[in-house]
């Protein structure tokens, strides 16, 4: 058998940097020395850059889900009420999160291609003086769809006791999320998605507005108390042992960010994600995400009538050594998913699409072979770099 | 200035061989995918190896204090009474989460240089019929004493409703800890302890019994719940992102223990302690942990009066490239921990002994100089392979 070379195009774990990985596997150091310290300090220092914020960000040894359960047991009260907005399987996990610490949920639900309505939650909103506060997915990855947090964050304004906590898990490093300017008051991400790490860390932003919620909270926390982290960040520690070799790869990330500028990588996302959408419309399939509410970390697409995704997926993974992701729960076998979030270049959606090209190929769809990868390169002579 | 090479003697981060770490730093893959899930099989087989259990061994992102607050919110409901005996920063810290959670604690506490008395416990638990956990601390790594669990898990074999919980955060790997033969009911470690691994990864044990108390449970849980992750882990994954490259590079360091055996595992551990400890005492130096209660994982020593121990610490750190640790809370520059636990061999304390004494001598410290590597490369000669 030829060697097989291998692309991860998924929406996380997403490919990492060899400067990235190679910081992570030199000797260990101890985390209570002046060496770590300083990690953690440029650490915070650059996530403050990539989250625009001058408040707080708070660093976790953990998966995004634990990220997102500590912001709910930090920020309410059992038997709060609180608007979940969900349309997909992020969303759907907010809700049980918010159900499981006996919070009172007033439930925005959405089929998974479409957007969040800002009007939906400015009317319960109204309807609730007594809502503590709204929970929206910025970049919902198993769906693709960018929700417009912004603007829900503007209803809030006048509002101080009412916060916004965002899942930017695929967003954070994709497209824009200015959680000062916007008034977002927690802001999550997961390091394995554009922070271009592998899984495990986890980072939260933690706005005043909120910090003043978590005042007040009486659900029990212990490993994600956020006060104890903020009181160890201030010396540049946290609480209990950090995954010590995932932050050190983290900085050598931060200043790949930074190097390229926090604007920039989100315009490289942009150009990226059109390229994408371009090519698989010129093969003639069906963008899952509408057109007002498309992100730029991953690109949902219906498999053509007949073909189940899963089989792309597996001819895709099996034979090009190209790993795209089935849809999830109803939508499995229903959508693909092409990521683009994090170390993507012009390449790496050419490589996908003429993959895809292949796998349609195989599966007998009708289409014109190449047009993909044509488009995708159109997109880029005209929007990228010349 | 001239290459300084660096030794990390501290019992946790412990140094990672370099096959682990380079293992870490391949490029990553998905976690859904078939090569994962053998990753997760073949760790879960190793694991309960380790553990010596035929029981559940899951896995979780966190470090070892997420995993002991899993273990307090899956077991038992507010308001349960749970005796928690501590001898050090450890079992403090589990009294805590206990009581974060509302649980009513029996608080056995013992002086850091003592024991915890197995007569005590045994008194407790008659006097308290509705007990349902006793939390014991096997190998407390701030005061290097080793808690008998064996006897006090003998305590619980006819009381079907009290489990015991082991903190074998620097126990497993270094000392026996035999989980099924012990009637041990939960049990945890952190990768960057015996396991020889970057911090970031938790694992834990679970009998039938623990599963009954699991069941009757009420606390609220999300990431740590360990139902989801039993289910789960039947199909070989995990309900959140797992911390992939950490998984990755912990079937490597399982291979090596299995390579290894773990009963010679652990008497390496039991003899690079000894040597430890007969260096130290030939210094003149006293042991901190009491005869009949000395873990094989860190040995701490009390300084010699006059020098505090952080002095010692910086002279063998900054001068010699030698990391061990100061003693912690009360016992801050009172004593000095040296850690032997996971990937250390003699040469490893023959290094440690060696920058002791320079330290030593460089305090004004009087003792006859080279006293304390003869006597460990003596334990050596007459204990270890000829």
């Amino acid at each position: 058998m030829s060697l097989k070379k291998r692309y991860l195009m998924t929406p996380g774990p997403t490919p990492v940097p060899s400067e990235v990985l190679l910081k992570t596997a030199e000797p260990i150091i101890h985390h209570r020395t002046p060496e770590f310290e300083a990690a953690i300090k440029s650490a915070e220092k650059n996530l403050k850059y990539v989250f625009e914020t001058t408040g707080d960000v708070l660093l976790f040894a953990s998966s995004g889900t634990g990220a997102m359960e500590g912001a709910i047991v930090n920020c309410f009260c059992a038997g709060d009420t609180v608007i979940v907005t969900r349309n997909g399987k992020f969303g759907d996990r907010q809700k049980l999160i918010c159900q499981t610490y006996g919070l009172n949920v007033i439930d925005l639900e959405y089929e998974w291609y479409e957007r969040v309505s800002v009007d939906d939650v400015a009317r319960e909103l109204e309807a609730h003086p007594e809502c503590r506060g709204v929970i929206v997915t910025q970049s919902e990855t198993s769906s693709g769809v960018l929700n417009p947090v912004r603007e829900i964050a503007d209803l809030l304004r006048d509002r101080p006791d009412t916060i916004i906590i965002v899942d930017s898990i695929t967003g954070i490093g994709a497209v824009e999320c200015k959680t000062d300017e916007w008034g977002l008051d927690v802001v999550m991400t997961g390091s394995q998605k554009g922070l271009m790490l592998p899984p495990g860390l986890s980072a939260v932003a933690v706005s005043e507005k909120a910090w003043r919620a978590v005042e007040r909270s009486t659900i029990p926390k212990f490993y994600f108390d956020w006060k104890k982290h903020r009181k160890a960040l201030k010396e540049s520690m946290t609480p209990y042992t950090p995954a010590v070799t995932l932050v050190l790869g983290l900085n050598v990330a931060l200043d790949l960010m930074r190097e390229e500028g926090i604007e920039n990588v989100i315009a490289r996302h942009a150009l990226l994600a059109e390229a994408t959408r371009s090519g698989v419309e010129a093969l003639g399939l069906k963008l899952f995400a509408p057109p007002e509410g498309r992100g730029s970390a991953v690109t949902p697409v219906w498999s053509p009538e007949g073909i189940p995704s899963g089989q792309i997926v597996k001819i895709m993974k099996n034979d090009y050594g190209v790993t795209i992701t089935n849809g999830q729960d109803f939508y499995k076998d229903k959508i693909f998913r092409i990521g683009h979030l994090g170390y993507f270049g012009e390449f790496d959606i050419i490589t996908t699409l003429a993959a895809l090209e292949m796998a349609l190929v195989r599966l007998g769809y009708d289409f014109e072979q190449g047009a993909g990868v044509r488009a995708a390169e159109q997109v880029f002579i005209e929007r990228g770099n010349k």
